[in-house]
Formats: C-alpha cells, sequence, structure tokens
C-alpha cells in the first residue's frame, strides 16, 4: 500500500535540494521507466499501472523496489506529468566521481547550459551519436532534474556525467579542445579527429572568456541565411553530426 | 493613449479563433519586436517602454503604426512573456497563397508537425541554412501561435509560408521529393543536391504514409548510438547542414 508520505517524498523530489538531501531522482512515463528499468541505476521504488505491468512483466519482476499497482491519478499527483497512464520510479543518484577517459573517444563539455529542456535534448543527440561522456560545469542544469530526464527521452541511462570546474578538467584532460565562435575555421573543411572534447557554450553568453582560452581549435558552422545564431542542442546535434561523418568511411 | 479594449484585443490573439477573426497576431520582446519592424509586415499596433524607445528610435519612426509608450507591467499584461521591459507589436496576417519556386531552391514541406516550439525552432534552423519557403500542412501548429513567434527567435520574418494539402502539394512541385526513413540510404554517402523538397514529419508518428509514397529519395541519418530517434528539429538541422555541406565548394 502506498502511504502518504511516499507521494509526499516522490514530489518532493522535484527540488534539487531535496533530491540531493535523499540522494534520489524520480523519472516517469513508460519510456523514461523501462530504460531505468533496464540500466544499473538502484530503484527504490516502482509505481505501474495495471497496462504497464502487463506489457513489462519480466523487467518488473526483476527490479528490486519496493512495488506499488497504483492508478494513472496516483502517478500523476505523485510526478510532474499532467497524464501518465504508465509508471514512475525513484533511483538513487550516482556518485559525482571523475570519469576515466578512453585514448580515443569524443565527449561533450557543457559550460553553463542552463535549460532543462536544452540539456535533456543534448543527451538524447549524444546518444545517438554515441557518445558516453558529458562533463558539466557548476552552473549547469542538474541532470535529475525532471524536465532534464524527460526530454531525453531515456537516454540519460547510458551517459556517464561528471559535475566539475570546467577549467581545471579541460587543462588536464589531455585532449584537443573544439568550441564553436564566430570566425572559426569553417567545420566543412576542418579535419574533425575521433578523439577530443567539445565544449558548448551558455545559452545566451556562449562559452565563457576562461574556458574559450583552453579551446585549442575553434570552429564555425557555416550560416547561409540571416538567423543570428541557433539554439545550443542543435548546434550540439550538428557539431557532432559533422565529427562523426568525418570518420565515416 | 492605450485603453483595455486593445489589450483585451491583444490578449485575445492567443488564440487561433481570435486571430484569424482579427486576421492579426501578435509579437513580444525586443529581438522578435526589432525584426518585425525590420520586416514587411504591416504592423497596427506599437508597444513599447521609453527604453526600448531610446535604442531603436528610428525604426520607431519609420513605423505608421498606432504608438503607444508603457510600462513593463502593460506589455507582460497584454503580451504572454511574464516578463518584458522591452515591446510588444501587432501586425497583419499574410494572405495564405501559394509560393512560386525557383526552379533550382531547397524548401521545407512539414507534414503534420504539431508542436510549436518545434515549429519554430525548424522555422530558425530553415533562415540559418538560407531557406525561404516552408510548406505546412493544414495539422500543423499555426505559424502565428506566439510559442512559435518566440522559439523563431525572429527569424519568422524572413520566410515564407503555404498552408495545403501536402499531397496535392507534392504530386504538383515537380521537384525531387526527401524524406528521413528507418532503412533510407545514409546522408552521408547521397548524392544532396541543390534543388528538392524534404519532408519533414510529426513528432510521434514521422511521415504519415500518404505523403511516404510521394517521396523520392529516402534517407537515413546515421545512428551511433542508442537513442531511437531525434527530435523532428534537431533532425530538421542535421539534414539542411547536409544538404548545404554537399554543394560546399
Amino acid at each position: 500500500m502506498l502511504s502518504k508520505n511516499t507521494v509526499k517524498f516522490i514530489k518532493s523530489l522535484q527540488q534539487k535540494k531535496f533530491r540531493k538531501q535523499e540522494n534520489s531522482f524520480f523519472v516517469e512515463g513508460a519510456k523514461n521507466v523501462t530504460e531505468l528499468l533496464r540500466s544499473e541505476y538502484e530503484i527504490t521504488h516502482l509505481l505501474f499501472t495495471k497496462s504497464f505491468e502487463q506489457e513489462n512483466i519480466s523487467l518488473i519482476k526483476r527490479c528490486g523496489a519496493e512495488k506499488f499497482e497504483v492508478t494513472p491519478k496516483v502517478l500523476e499527483s505523485a510526478g510532474s506529468f499532467q497524464s501518465n497512464d504508465a509508471a514512475l520510479a525513484v533511483a538513487k543518484i550516482k556518485e559525482n566521481r571523475p570519469l576515466k577517459l578512453e585514448s580515443s573517444e569524443l565527449i561533450l563539455a557543457l559550460d553553463d547550459v542552463r535549460d532543462p529542456g536544452n540539456l535533456g535534448t543534448i543527451i538524447r543527440i549524444a546518444d545517438w551519436y554515441g557518445l558516453k561522456k558529458i562533463i558539466c560545469s557548476p552552473q549547469c542544469a542538474d541532470i535529475y532534474n525532471p524536465k532534464v530526464l524527460n526530454s531525453s527521452m531515456g537516454s540519460f541511462t547510458r551517459m556517464d556525467y561528471y559535475y566539475t570546474d570546467l577549467e581545471l578538467f579541460l587543462q588536464d584532460c589531455g585532449k584537443p579542445i573544439f568550441g564553436t565562435f564566430l570566425g572559426g575555421d569553417n567545420i566543412y573543411d576542418s579535419d574533425l579527429p575521433a578523439d577530443g572534447v567539445i565544449v558548448m557554450g551558455n545559452e545566451s553568453k556562449g562559452i565563457s572568456p576562461e574556458v574559450e582560452k583552453l579551446v585549442t581549435h575553434k570552429l564555425t558552422i557555416p550560416q547561409f541565411g540571416q538567423a543570428e545564431s541557433l539554439n545550443v542542442a542543435i548546434a550540439t546535434a550538428v557539431i557532432c553530426d559533422n565529427f562523426r561523418r568525418a570518420q565515416w568511411k
């Protein structure tokens, strides 16, 4: 039987303060919950409707969480979705620790990407293009924010994150560092290697001057019309596509 | 002096029904309003703060609309922004009529793109890549929806639109028709010409079977990781980038 206190606990996890305090987060909706069930995250609470249970019986059986069959109404009152006829799961936040980088791999570094929708979309793009690691400056949106998780469409489970001082990280990473700037080298004409850090900047201010100094290769996405800029998630997709294409045989 | 009725009139334009009835729409915020002032749209009402006026004095002088200096509070009560210390403008909707296509140009055709944020972002992307025309199926979001206009970041002023039956349009357009599908030709290995229609589909259902039959070139964006799909605006950016890149000398 799901208690009022558990619903209250789940609701509180919409706020970063309580996520930190409880070391927990939640995801909701069929796609995100099934991806979470397939991942190595430690799930503590699993709420699901009868129909979600029927479609995911073996995934649910394998899960060691406290389990509650509930109505859509309960899912909607506990979570952030207006409508949810599937499931909601609470899991433990992974420890924030340095990531071991491969000798040849592309990773993303986000310099103050604040909008949760953008961060979630960037995670989905990184997953599409087969990237595995995202380094975030401390001012970036929190990846465990429900809006980030929802817009990642389950991709958040396949990515590792490390929130850290970006300058220190870049100084020590030992990889070429790419960033987009007005007046950088045209990305169509540049040698884009299979190894490197792609830095993406803040929604309105772009890459900070301190991080810019550490960028070893300045790139530009060619502009054919008159829009002044591209949204940071759109630019991330175009850059990842160009990097992968450059290695395409 | 701005009357209560005018504020009420502007507020009503958040709804499609009233936009249609009044043949009018509004945009808000410094970026969108300055772009509108530079465009050929017929502006009927211009509301601005003292500071916006000081920064845009010549643009405002040239504009033949009824003009009102107002406080941010009035802008916020008339428009959809929580905070607006710049301006708001009401303009006439352009007539929906067939667009004359150049013998060689890339255009977009949107098959049931419903999310206003996606449509606005697609307009901004099309503008970045120098496209000028977007054909929309009747079920697409309304380009004069404030959310579409806001996420276009002013690019909506540089694009022509035609809402029409997409099947009839594509049958008669006389151009190669491109669409993305699972199992299409890899976009990295395809000949992408300077002339054609790029069809983008619905957020959840993709391109409809009726439109699919008319696609002459099926394309795929290669997937390197495990995300199941890309958001329609992200996919539009990657495809436009690949088309422009193919023509790049």
